[in-house]
């Protein structure tokens, strides 16, 4: 159970609760076992009011205490705690960090093969079965779960999550408070290749990829997505970019500061993406082009040339019955006639 | 080798054998090693008539067995046992999985780590180097490949085939009957976050994912496939419900009985998927959303509307040459003009 | 460090250097520690010019080395070695791989668990935790790393080069000289169900998928691509063949030599591709069509039928401004009007 001083705490670490000094006696006695909504919250549940569009479902919340903002203050039951804030969200945000469970490990497991030339920081995890290569760096406090494979060089920094499965190539760098989800591929050999110029072979000559992956504080990489190490200069991540699930982002590719992507994107080779961009799921982006700052993509935006002014863009068509859309298509095809 | 009465056992759990009482005591000893098209198949193969664009290959075949409606019946040739049944195809279906291969564990590997909480059912296959956590639940018969995770409480049902480097996260709950290919990820932590409204930050707040992944019986979810847990609520997957590879669900879809995915295919969060759907390849569907019953979507559609009328929809502009696209994708542009 | 001597004989494996008669016995005392651009590279650093746009670099670059063309050859600073061959860029290529790190296996680690029946070549690595199953073949000097499954019967080349957490199903067949990249599933089961028929069910019946994948020499398959093995014949993936990251690749899709294919690219069941053929990330194939030698396809394209023609194809239409893209998409729905 989480009580109500360690709720404030957590929440206070972003934005002050307004009307702290009016919280009772009793209310502070109130404990919490999770967050909920409004309409399926118990006593025994934070809830909150993001959105006004659920007002109406305030009044018969059994939420035990609420966050609001000022102006809805009033309208919350007495049976509830009201904590009063700037953002709603951002405090059910920070609050339901305090009800997430542990992380697989607790100590560094019997089982993990970890080279002698590794360097393991305080209170770091490392689960069952992971390998640690020659010379691996590990942070303070930070959480290693099942099979992760770190290879060689590889620098990981203080308080990151590292769920199953992931493997960290040789030579990467990694920040603090990193969250890498279960099967994260971070610096595999780009997809970089030379045609032989034997038309007898139709082969490609590999190039072998000396760059690394470096990735910054607070970044976020979601399930199954791919970053792929540099060719000769480095793949960087920047600050607080969060990163949903099986996404790509491929060789020398650079992301800015705070940059969101969604699922399945896909990032080609060399491109460069500005700070603050907030990019849909299945977007593709060609490579070697430049996005810069605050631009937003909806889902599926196919990107072939730089994008250089900030804003919102878009393309393809959205679904519509299949006979409609042939004769659609059709026609489509006719603009492509001379 | 497979008998004759194993093989009709099989396929009268879907259907009957029509002419089951006309088979000869000769025909009665045919045994059969595989499956095979008419025009490959051995005389210890089974084959079937499902298309009937194949009619020409039929007379000359040399399968063992053929699975034809009464229709083509007296086409088979003397050297096979006609097998007579309403759906050739779903017959062949059933026929087929006698003939596949065991799982790769047999038993409890000595090198799996086991919670001593966890409890396991009878006739368990749990492969080498796997993880299983507290209070984890496993019904009888299931079989684990090698390097599978289960986290702390995870309920799964009996009869699962789970291959290997699945990860299932905490507090999941799997029915029986289910199928998770090689590199599934279940229950990751959804892509949940609050922008921190600090612009010297550039940063996002993670909401934590205090829900859970309900999965059906007889659901099957492939390689590399990400079903990430709910944020507050589940995260709900149906019976009889299949799915593809690399498909991102995520956090807080609901997905109705009998739906089919095909791969590369994304659900936004919060999104609702109808009953007995059929979602082609690399579709991408818009968070909070509602698709109805009954839905078919063809493969690279874009769905950013709710679909409340059962039928057939599809998106997008098909391959042309190259120099017709251009033309195209530039009068296309000109039609965005005010 | 690598000797010059070195070098010349590994870019001589594909091409002469034109000019290697005139190094002088000085230059042949240069020695390198890597690769770099012409740019950043220092006297320890290879470089090269394989696009003319960077002409302007080369008076000034600190390499110890370049690789150039005969047109080229006049302006490479005296401090640096010349290296004249047709190709840079191949030549460069092939350098590369003498500064790649070593894989991280280094012979049979106690922990693999390895079947009595399997066949291991001369001086195969086989990394921590891998699980080995019967009558596997692994061919001379290839490596495994971390976390690799080989199911039963499959068979490796010698030269193999298969990175941590590769999962390759039973009966595969893997040629020499592959590179499998970390997470990449070969031969887990392909998507294929018959309807059950039985509306009360919603249901489908599995179809065992009894075919093999089968995989030719010098292949390159990256990270998380799902390879599946097909449903009675075999999936085919031919010689020189390279994959990139997180494509898909059904069952009985077959896939001609010399072929390249970039991210996120799938491919549904039974389609063919030719030889040579160069398709774009994100691009979206139909099952049971076949696209003929030496097509195009560039990213994010479409391709509902067969392509019979060599040549270059697109679809779709690139990001546009919001506003005008929703003008653009209420037009093209209007282009659907009977």
């Amino acid at each position: 159970m989480i009580t109500i001083e360690q709720l404030i705490t957590q929440i206070e670490q972003r934005q002050p609760i307004v009307n702290k000094a009016e919280i009772g006696a009793e209310q502070l006695r109130q404990e919490f076992s999770s967050v909920g909504s409004l309409t399926t919250a118990d006593h025994e549940q934070l809830s909150f009011l993001a959105d006004p569009h659920y007002i109406a479902s305030l009044a018969d919340t059994q939420a035990g205490a609420v966050l609001v903002t000022a102006e809805y203050r009033d309208q919350v039951p007495a049976s509830a705690v009201a904590l009063v804030v700037t953002s709603p969200y951002l405090a059910y945000a920070g609050a339901s960090q305090l009800f997430a469970r542990d992380s697989l490990s607790n100590g560094i497991h019997p089982s993990a093969v970890i080279a002698d030339s590794a360097v393991i920081g305080d209170h770091v995890n490392i689960g069952p079965f992971c390998v640690i290569g020659d010379n691996v760096q590990i942070g303070a406090r930070s959480s290693l779960d099942a099979h992760v494979v770190v290879e060689a060089n590889t620098k990981i920094g203080p308080d990151c999550v590292i769920k199953s499965q992931v493997v960290i190539g040789h030579d990467s760098v990694i920040g603090s408070h990193v969250r890498l989800h279960a099967g994260v591929s971070v610096g595999s050999e780009g997809f970089g290749f030379a045609p032989t110029r034997d038309p007898s072979v139709t082969g490609w000559e590999r190039i072998a990829q000396l760059g690394r992956v470096v990735i910054g504080d607070h970044v976020r990489i979601g399930s199954q997505t791919c970053i792929d190490r540099g060719a000769i200069d480095d793949t960087v991540i920047g600050n607080h970019v969060i990163i949903d699930n099986l996404v790509q982002v491929a060789h020398n590719v650079r992301i800015g500061d705070g940059t969101a992507i969604a699922a399945q994107t896909g990032i080609a080779g060399s491109t460069s993406i500005g700070k603050r961009c907030i990019i849909g799921g299945a977007v593709g982006i060609t490579g070697h082009i430049e996005i810069t700052d605050d631009v937003i993509l909806s889902g599926m935006t196919m990107v072939t040339k730089s994008i250089k002014k900030s804003g919102s863009y878009s393309s393809g068509t959205a679904a519509m019955p299949t006979a409609n859309w042939r004769r659609a298509a059709v026609r489509f095809r006719q603009l492509g006639r001379e």
